[in-house]
């Protein structure tokens, strides 16, 4: 059951109604974001009709829901973040680029120069990595925090990276526009509910093999724990098939747009493992539907130290841009 | 070792070529087709070097090549099929429409006529039906392959349906168009041989679980027999993922056009079994680059006695239909 | 709705019971075998009562079962098959072993002779080969057959050997004791029907990427048609892991016992593609409860034309063989 | 390159070779555990001859290996590990029983007394849950962990329980015996990298969706931080399959045995998720050669507030128990 709160309830009628539940034996949840505010009632409830909830003053609405997700599905088609002056929303296509990792300030400098030359304004690069291989390269770690911290604001551009441990966040949150949690954390639910303690939007990449419906699950963590700034990113899944390092489950547009309205973007990069189809799925994504693209780039691909194959080059990733305005005419979308 | 033939060589420049294979015991196969002439050595050839064959007259070029598909790789960027006067090609989009199975004339003639005024020259029905269940309708049978047959020349559309069985192929190919192998019948190779061995052009969809791989040595089948006029259909691989009923390998397209020169086609109604993921998926395929689409129509879909949950409707459809033209502009392509 | 009829109905009593079907509406199929004889009502049955069908004589018990394959489930814990005055039954583990090919006579009996010392009654080998390119090696085809046919007569072996084609059933049951349908045609219904007209046990292996659910409906068509003589081989699903060539489903052993009677055999070789884990899952397969094994068997495996790498010489099935009394005394059963 | 170093080096003979590597640029990692000291080098080796460094004092051997685990694959076949006066090694079969999360003192004592009863020494117990739903509950932390504590230390059981975080590890480790990681967080390195610093054994489930090679890569990362005592647990992977939970990799117990010395364990209860399969796998497991069993048991399965349906009573525990010694010295081992 769900208890639906007003937004002005007076903290005495909630107190009072929470008493109600205490005295009934009901194990409840108390969720608030800047869109909603509910009780989520899991157990002890077998007995209660709404009526017995909806005559509290400060209720708006009760359902008995079996809703697993409350929190997601309780926002609004209103997702929209102003961050750096730049309003981000689900009416623009925002299309993120750069490095897999940060290997010095020149390199990551380098690289957003022509991206922004090309319209780009998100920047992302790696600087904690967690690598298959305890003997690859695991980034530069805080000092790449700096290192994209600076460069983004030397270019006005809005700044993304991975967090790995809880311990992270603190520092990185203070740097850092929009935080990203990597597709082997998503099912990291301690590192998700500190998450959700930050006002930056968390790009949420989809675990390798999670289902839609974990993914949403995983969302409704951070969600839930008080941050509504989710952006989900589906970045291929785990099959029999080889040719591609993952499959691309390009229906995850269309499924997570049915059931929810949280943003979703595409990671061609991850999702093939190969540069020469990021064209083919950046523009099958886009099409689709998506709201923003995370595309792995480098001025020279072949120098890249990690995940060299599926880098594309500037100029690659300006044939890709080309006719973006065209292809978001589908969607009523424009690009930030 | 593959020896490509001149097309114009002599039957006694061949027989000496032969004749100089057998008497060193190396293992052959020929295969010839409208595009195509050539040896395949399997056997027999570790002491035999690319210059004791290319000294033979009538030989063109002689290669060490392992490629696994020969006969498919062999095919030029030429693909281009005559039917009833209209040209199937590369540059053109060939939308194919129709229910997943022909239920009577009258619904089929009323189904060819709305396809027909919203530009749809591709007309597909099933009558040979393979269910899961032994209990469930499986087709009309050859009864369904003449209302077919009937109700495209009366509208002048081409006509598609799936032949499942050997003792099919005579009859069915005498009277329809294009021939389809669905996805159970894949790794059926007495099947595919034998639709070597006609002309019309053959819809291969891919197996449910079968790799890129495996679908181009299932091509290789057919066109080693005799009949380069494959169309690959990319129709979902089957993967933990449940909340749509296969998931679409949308990198499929990019990964055959890498590959080899057929077209390749998607279909979205068994890729995702839902209605409301067609739009989405449809678009996302056309500009991933697809040669083309089939997608299961009906006038009612909560009519149609198979396969109901992922039929759409003639106006959802047409909203389909619509960005066509542009989208098919990122490929130089135009509708058929 | 299932009507389980009385094996000693009479015709008339049939005739009118179906002449009431009729008049209703109601789409049925009869099913018989030598265990049982039923009507499966699939449509028309809204406004049926069981009552309206249990008046009629000869009718045992009307059920409002929504079970996908009645044939396969009436099917009683008794089967029980002679086949050359050896009862194969659910008491006895029937160890199938041979080659994947027969290459000629000589190495077929070199082989035969080498199981039928180490205890193993049962001699497979392959002679209509479905092979993923076409340029591979496709097996001796008829004379195959016969080879077979004469080793396993010579040796008092029991024959087992794979078809492809409905084309081929006719002289191969005639010939061989146990026929088999490979992975690849698991959902070639033509052929499954085909093989319900016969009386030779089937032994059915499970689709690479087919559930059990589906595995047991594949059963249905075979069983539905009149031979109820059906034996399930579980030979590794298709996964994300390539360590092994397939995956292993060990739990089906258990699966397949909590849904039916059918025996089920595990195919170690297939499952794994490796001779050096031949011995691990054998024991496992055993242990868990399995009624068979078949194991692909070589004098030298080294000279194997197909499949070298899984298979093992005679020595290792010894080895294998050893504790089989052992362990088969967990399920209380014997060797055959 | 892989410099193994006799365990007797003395630190000067070390600190020569260390600026030798240095001064050619070459970047090393010193790996040492109990078993085995040496450098792993993996960038500025081109040019460097592996008798450049076999002249060196203390210097053992020198393998110019592509071993992507050295420090697993160094490990003998020594696998030995005292707790509270038990040896547990792979000469013994190690049978690990309890519930899937600790309710109360109470329920986790009637548990334990119990399995003391049927010969069971190992204890577990789940107190950080990580719940696919943020509104399950997610255990009784720190309390669990000091229950649990109690409990094994008053029945003289070995304590085993989940950690999810780095900040759980010093206090659990401090009293409980063998920390566990679960399939989530197979991928969470820097908790592995923190697991490789204190001296408890490490259970390392399997991923989920996990190769066997990226598995190893995993316990790669405890070893080498300097905890060899790793015990790895198959618990099922992620396939199409639904009828079971998981699908149990069986042959992951032979490919294991294959690749290095590191014991390995089976989870029934999580691959199948059903009760009715527990018996058929665990054998099937045991008979493969696995070094024990983590069993989720309870007096009351239907009272499990987790994970219910795959919770075994007692009784049948007893039953799964009765055939071990005879299945062990299928492989020489002996009850822990």
């Amino acid at each position: 059951m769900i208890v639906f709160l007003d937004s002005h309830i007076s903290q005495s009628n909630l107190d009072e109604l929470i008493r109600f539940l205490k005295s009934h034996g009901i194990v409840y949840e108390e969720i608030q974001h800047q869109e909603s505010h509910f009780l989520y009632l899991s157990a002890g409830i077998s007995e209660l009709q709404t009526e017995d909830i909806e005559r509290f003053p400060g209720v708006d609405q009760v359902t008995n829901s079996v809703d697993e997700h409350p929190a997601v599905s309780s926002l609004k088609d209103s997702f929209s973040i102003k961050i750096n002056n730049r309003v981000i929303s689900k009416k623009h296509f925002f299309l993120i680029a750069g490095p897999c990792t940060i290997e010095s300030e020149e390199q990551l400098d380098k690289i957003a120069i022509s991206l922004k030359q090309s319209g780009i304004n998100f920047l992302r690069g790696g600087t904690f990595k967690l690598r298959t291989s305890p003997y690859s390269f695991a980034g530069l770690g805080i000092n790449g925090v700096e290192i994209l911290a600076n460069v983004a604001t030397r270019h006005k551009m809005i700044s993304i990276t991975e967090v790995t441990e809880i311990s992270q966040i603190e520092y990185v949150s203070s740097k850092i526009d929009i935080l990203q949690v990597g597709t082997r954390n998503m099912l990291n639910y301690p590192l998700l509910q500190e998450l959700g303690k930050i006002n930056n939007p968390i790009i949420l990449k989809r675990g390798m093999s999670s289902s839609i419906h974990e993914w949403l699950l995983a969302a409704e963590y951070i969600v839930k724990a008080g941050n509504p700034n989710v952006i989900l990113c589906e970045r291929g899944i785990r099959t029999f098939e080889n040719y591609t390092r993952n499959t691309l489950d390009i229906s995850a547009i269309s499924a997570v747009k049915n059931l929810c309205n949280l943003p979703i973007i595409v990671d061609p990069s991850h999702s093939t493992g190969r540069a020469d189809m990021i064209k083919s799925v950046s523009w099958a994504a886009i099409a689709g539907g998506a709201d923003g693209l995370i595309v792995e780039t480098h001025y020279d691909p072949t120098e890249a130290i990690c995940d060299a194959p599926q880098h594309i080059d500037i100029d690659l990733l300006k044939q890709i841009v080309k006719p973006l305005p065209n292809l978001l005419k589908l969607w009523n979308k424009q690009q930030s």
